[in-house]
C-alpha cells in the first residue's frame, strides 16, 4: 500500500513542531506539505527544518503552500492537488469548519487540536461540538471518512488518558480533574502561549464544567485549588471551560463531576483583569479616528508572537488527570501524566513546551492513521478509540507518561519546589 | 468702552466650566462663543447653559462655532470673524500652537492652561515652555500682545499661591512641593479625569524635577511621601513632571527645589503599569489587520469620556502649595489651598471637580483681562503678576481658598480621613 501523503495546515508553534516530527517520522508517510496563509513563516520554518534534519542531503524534505484555509474552495483544491488522505489542522481554531468540509468531500482523514470558534461569538452554550462538528458526523459515517477531534494534549491525550483508566484501572469512575500547569519562564512582562486570540477568550469566558451530571457554569477564575505536581512544585489552578468537558462529559456518562483546571500566575491573572476592564479583550471592533479596529487584535499585535517565546523558555509543564473511582468495589485514585521541558524541547525542534505538548500528539495519531491503527471511519473523540496503541507510541514520538495511585485524602507526595 | 467679546475654544469638561461661568458673569464681556471641532459637543453644552442659566430668556446667552484648532487659517478667520479680544484655550494642548499664532496675528489677549504638547513626542528636555512658548514671547512683546500662559489650577493658581507667599509671608523661600490630591470616587474599573491622551503622558513620562538649583530626571513613581491634607485625609503622592516647575524654576530662580506630588491610588498604577507594559500607551502607531492604529488612541476610544464621570462622582479634591522658607530670619512653612467637591461642583455647572478647578481661574484671569486689571501687553506666567487681584476674585467666581501655617516637623494638622 502506498504511504499516504500528508498536509499540515498552520504555521504557528504548533504547526512547527508538527512539521518538524512528520518530517523525521517521514517513513511513514508519503509526501509531507506545510501550508498556511503566511508564505513567511511557511519558508522559514521549512528551512529550519532542512537546516536540522536534511544534513548534506540537498532534496527538500517538505514542501510548502499558502492557502487560506478558511476558503472551501482553496482548501479542497489543495487536497486534491497533493492527493493528500491525512490532514493535520493546527491552524486557528476559525478555519475548522472549511477543513472538516473540505476533508468530507475529498475523502481525507481529517485531525484537530482544539474545537472550531468564531470569532465574535462568546460564551455559547454547551456542548460546544454540536455547533460545527457533530452535525456532521453523520456524514462523516456515512461516507466512511475519519475526523479525530481535539487530538493535541489537552484535549486529546488527557482524554486517552481518562480511557486508560477507564480501561485498565477502574470499574467505575467518580471524578475527573484535568489538570495542566506550565511552571516554565519566558521572561517577558506578559505573553500568551499560544494564539492570543484563543487563550484570552479561554480565560474570559465564564467557566462550563461538569458537576452532579450536568452542565454548570460558573464565574471565571472563581474556583480554585492548590497541587503540588511532579517535576513542577506546589501551583494554584483554577476551574476553566476547556474542550474536552464538552466530549468526555459525553462518552463518561457514568462520571458525575469532571473539571479542568489550569495554573495561572497573579501577574497573568492581574494583566488579563485590567485587559478585559477596560474592554481590551473584546472582539467587537470600536471606530479609532476613523478606522474599525477590534480591542484583541491590537492586543495580540503588541503581545510576543509565542513561537518567539521558545528561545530562552526556561522550566517544565506538567499535564495530567487526576481521577477517583473504585475498583473491585475499593476506593481508588490514580495520576496519570506527562512532563516536557521547555529548553529541551526547544533544542530540539525550535519550540517551547506548549506548542511541543501539541505537536507530539498530532504526529503520533498521525502515525496509527497511516497505519490504519486508527481507522473508525467516521468522526471521533480520541476517548472513543483504544487508549493502548496511542500510549506506546507516544513516548517514541517524544512525549513519555506515567501513572502513579495516589493517596486517597487529596494530597500529592511530590516536592513542593520544582 | 466696550466690553471685550470673549472666545473659548474647547468643548470638552473644562470648556463647559469656561462657558458656563463665562455666562454667569456675562455682564463682564460683549459677545460668548464656544468654538471646537464637533458640532454635537457643542450643542450639547450650549443646550445646558440655555436651561441652566436663561430662565425664560429665549435669546441664547452663547453662541458656537465649529472650529479646526490646529488649523491656523481658520483659528485666525474665527477671531476677526467675531472680532474676538480674548481667546480663551481650553481646547486639547496639540492646538495651542496655531492659537498663540493667532492671537499674535489678530492681537485678541491669549490664555491657556497648559503648555503645547507634540503628540509623537515624548520625554523633551527642559525648560518644556522653551520650545513652542518661550520662542514666540519676542512677538509678543513687541506687539504688545498678551499671553497668560498655564491659567488653570495646577498649573495657574498653584503658580499664584507662590507669588503670594513671596509677597505676603516669606523672604527667602527654600522649598516648595505642589500637591494634588482627587479623593474623589467616580465609581469606574479606570477612567481619566481629563484627556486620556494627555493624562496618561504625564503619568508615563520620566520625572523632571527641579532640585539643588537644577533639573534632575528620576523614574517616574519611584519618588513618594504620605500627606493629610485639608478634607481630603491622608494620601500617598508621588513626584511627577508638570508644567509649573517649568516656568516656577525661572521665576523663583532663589529656590533649589521645587517638587509636583500627585496622589495615585494603587488600583490606578497597577492599571496604567500594565497598559504602559504592553505597548498600550504609545502613541505610534501599529498595523492591525490592515489598518494603522495609535494604542493610546485605542485605549482612549475604550475609556469613559471625562465629561461623562461627573454624574454620580462623590468626594472632594485638594490642591494646594506646602512652601518652606525664612521671614525675617526665622524659618516657617506655610500650606496655601483650595478644595472643591465634586457633587456641589456638578450641581452647579454640571462638571466633576478637576474640570472646575481648572475652569474658574480661567474666567476668574478672564475678568481681570476684561477690566484691564491683567494687561503685561507681553506673554507672562501667571506668577510673574500681582498676586492680590487674583485671589481676591477667584472666590467670587466659585472657589475659596486658605493659608495657614504648619509645623516645621513636616506633620499635618488635618484629619487622616476624609
Amino acid at each position: 500500500m502506498a504511504k499516504p501523503n500528508l498536509l499540515i495546515v498552520g504555521a504557528g508553534g504548533v504547526g512547527q513542531v508538527t512539521a518538524n516530527k512528520a518530517v523525521q517520522f517521514r517513513d511513514d508517510f508519503g509526501t509531507i506539505t506545510l501550508a498556511a496563509r503566511n508564505r513567511d513563516k511557511l519558508e522559514k520554518i521549512a528551512a529550519d527544518i532542512q537546516a536540522r534534519w536534511g544534513g548534506a542531503n540537498d532534496e527538500p524534505l517538505l514542501s510548502v503552500r499558502a492557502v487560506n484555509a478558511r476558503d472551501p474552495g482553496e482548501m479542497t483544491g489543495l487536497i486534491r492537488d497533493l492527493d493528500a488522505k491525512i490532514v493535520l489542522n493546527v491552524a486557528s481554531s476559525y478555519c475548522n469548519a472549511t477543513i472538516l468540509d473540505a476533508c468530507l468531500e475529498t475523502g481525507a482523514s481529517y485531525l484537530d487540536t482544539a474545537l472550531a470558534e468564531d470569532e465574535f461569538i462568546e460564551n455559547i452554550d454547551p456542548p460546544w461540538y454540536s455547533y460545527v462538528e457533530w452535525p456532521r458526523r453523520p456524514k462523516f459515517a456515512e461516507k466512511k471518512v475519519n475526523a479525530f477531534l481535539g487530538m493535541g494534549f489537552d484535549p486529546g491525550v488527557v482524554n486517552i488518558f481518562c480511557a486508560y483508566v477507564r480501561k485498565h484501572l477502574l470499574d467505575e469512575i467518580d471524578a475527573i480533574d484535568i489538570i495542566d500547569v506550565n511552571a516554565g519562564s519566558h521572561g517577558r512582562y506578559f505573553a500568551t502561549n499560544f494564539d492570543a486570540d484563543i487563550n484570552l477568550r479561554e480565560i474570559k469566558e465564564d467557566v462550563i464544567t461538569w458537576e452532579e451530571g450536568a452542565w454548570k457554569t460558573i464565574p471565571r477564575h472563581s474556583q480554585w485549588m492548590d497541587v503540588t505536581l511532579p517535576q513542577v512544585g506546589t501551583h494554584r489552578v483554577y476551574s476553566m471551560g476547556h474542550d474536552e468537558l464538552q466530549s468526555l462529559a459525553v462518552n463518561f456518562p457514568d462520571t458525575p463531576r469532571i473539571t479542568f483546571w489550569m495554573g495561572f500566575g497573579e501577574h497573568y491573572l492581574n494583566v488579563f483583569n485590567v485587559l478585559d476592564s477596560l474592554g481590551l479583550t473584546s472582539s467587537v471592533p470600536v471606530e479609532v479616528d476613523g478606522v474599525k479596529v477590534a480591542p484583541n487584535r491590537l492586543v495580540k499585535a503588541l503581545l510576543p508572537d509565542p513561537a518567539s517565546l521558545a528561545e530562552g523558555y526556561t522550566g517544565k509543564i506538567c499535564i495530567g488527570v487526576d481521577v477517583r473511582g473504585r475498583k473491585d468495589g475499593k476506593e481508588k485514585r490514580f495520576f496519570i501524566w506527562s512532563n516536557c521541558d521547555h529548553e529541551a524541547n526547544f533544542r530540539e525542534v525550535g519550540s517551547q513546551s506548549i506548542s511541543y505538548s501539541t505537536g507530539i500528539p498530532v504526529i503520533t495519531a498521525a502515525r496509527l492513521i497511516a497505519d490504519g491503527i486508527w481507522n473508525p471511519q467516521t468522526m471521533v473523540h480520541v476517548e472513543e478509540l483504544d487508549p493502548d496503541p496511542f500510549l506506546a507510541a507516544m513516548p517514541q514520538v517524544g512525549i513519555d507518561w506515567q501513572v502513579e495511585e495516589l493517596p486517597l485524602d487529596g494530597s500529592w507526595p511530590y516536592p513542593e519546589e520544582a
